[in-house]
């Protein structure tokens, strides 16, 4: 296992202790680190509070900050966080006007930000629930998909619809325009591996890769020898817009995501091909993303989001500023 | 070789045009792709220009940008740009004020800027140039070390001096003042592939990683089994703090650099075992910046640096806002 680590039982919590150090736009709540929140609260907004495992940076809680989220509940490498824990954060950032629970298409999680927002309930706290679930190749069936890199947009329209002061109802439908309209492929080249286990959960051959594999390790929809760019960026977007009606004269945003190894190099070289594809088509490409937004540590390969823009609405919450410790834009 | 790329030879023109396409704030002259420069210039302004191979991205070209650089001669992986590409950059981004060349110090850069300088000279376009050479490791004389991660800090310092309008000879010290405070210690865990390669030069057993190790895969001072966090951010500063004079009572910025492949999740270990060694000396941290400023491509490691400051002036050089389509703080 080739990681900069101390214990590897330690690994989120260590995570952690750096991340405060280094950053105090951020604290922790209820003495546990992994109840992450933003310092400071802004009184009847509507907060966001997302969560997942550790193993994703600068997924989940790297999305908290300005017109972005509130708080996210920190899990161990892979795992969900706790209902307690969750609901420890929710208390923390509340601000008069109920909470968004916006997170990952996984069982753990769902239960535990089901069971937190029961726990609210009886405190006469508000929340809504959506989840993120773009991974196109994970399933047939658009509600039982993973939810990706593509969350990514549903983070960008409900942390600006929040900080326009939207209300809960709005707030949540800003991030449900983001689901309905994006979809992602992705694909790896490498497996990752997780610390407490040291070793990977499965291998790939020198020259082989697993297109449509999920961020820890699920199966993907093919296995085999590595394609050029151009193919890999052909086959995504082939599988994208055989899911989501874009076509000639339709504006998109194209997220390029890398999972961890692969270079910022070789996610320009995708990007381009991507583009390259989108023109053909009569897509024009608002804007373009390229970069970690979330990751599978140390796995290599990448994935392909793309949102589609219905509206100028949208491109201004695309383009509102956000600063948080990891994501400015 | 696990790589999204086309052809290999064409690895640095296809990431260029990924760029182009992605970010309208950057463009190329000369028709040559590796002539990178700032799409819109400032009269009256010192233009900085830096150069260097593909490979390391964001370093060089990814510093291009607002209250950063000017111009970028963009190398093949691991390749010096030519003077002609340096000066044909140079031309475009003068401003009236002169140019400041800033680069690492590699002995193709340092004769191929040279030479560019020696062009401009005839042209009556007067240019200063100072390299990065901040590695520790490297070598025991500070003149003949490497240029690594440290030369953020020389951006960043130059930069300001630069937007704030001052004189070639003044945006000179600021570059020189961060070069005389900052020095950097790194380490590999992995190597990475040169494209056209197809192979790593070297190879570094399961458990064995290289310390001082350069970001071409230069030899370092030790290989051997791969250490705690903790006992890496232990030797690291401690080589450091041998080699420039911070105690108890300084304050200093901290800059904690991934290689490629290692997980930002890693990064933060390593960078909250840092802030406790910096802690325990009495040594306060006025600013830490977590993640990828200087890469090799997919290899894993990272490298530590340590900018001591000196005045309020400093802190404002740090402080300042910077927008590129790579680098945003």
């Amino acid at each position: 296992m080739k990681k900069i680590i101390n214990v590897p039982e330690n690994y989120t919590d260590d995570m952690l202790k750096g991340i405060y150090s280094a950053h105090k736009q951020v604290k922790y709540v209820a003495d546990d680190l992994r109840c992450y929140c933003i310092a400071d609260k802004k009184p009847g907004k509507v907060a966001i509070v997302t969560g997942g495992g550790t193993g994703h940076l600068p997924l989940f809680l790297g999305y908290v900050g300005e017109n972005l989220l509130d708080g996210c509940g920190v899990g161990s490498v892979f795992q969900s966080p706790s209902a307690e824990q969750i609901y420890e954060i929710s208390k923390e950032v509340e601000a008069g006007s109920g909470i968004l629970y916006l997170y990952g298409n996984y069982t753990g999680d769902i239960m535990n930000f089901d069971m937190a927002a029961e726990m609210l309930e009886m405190d006469d706290i508000k929340t809504r629930s959506i989840v993120g679930a773009d991974d196109v190749l994970s399933n047939k069936l658009p509600e039982t998909r993973r939810g990706v890199a593509g969350i990514f947009f549903m983070y960008k329209y409900a942390g600006a619809a929040a900080a326009e002061m939207g209300s809960l109802d709005e707030v949540y439908e800003a991030a449900n325009t983001a689901k309905q309209n994006t979809r992602t492929v992705g694909f790896a080249l490498t497996p990752c591996v997780i610390p407490e286990l040291g070793h990977a959960n499965f291998s790939l051959a020198e020259n082989e890769m697993a297109f449509g594999m999920g961020i820890h390790g699920e199966p993907g929809v093919w296995n085999g020898d590595i394609k050029t760019a151009k193919e890999l960026a052909d086959e995504a977007v082939g599988e994208i817009l055989d899911d989501i009606e874009i076509g000639n004269g339709d504006e998109v945003a194209v997220l390029i995501n890398g999972l961890g190894a692969s270079s910022i190099e070789e996610l320009y070289i995708l990007s381009g091909e991507v583009s390259e594809i989108l023109s053909s088509k009569g897509i024009k490409i608002y804007k373009t993303f390229v970069g970690e937004y979330a990751t599978s540590m140390e796995m290599a390969g990448a994935s392909i989001s793309i949102c589609k823009l219905n509206s100028d609405k949208e491109k201004a919450w695309l383009d509102m500023e956000v600063k948080t410790p990891f994501i400015r834009l």
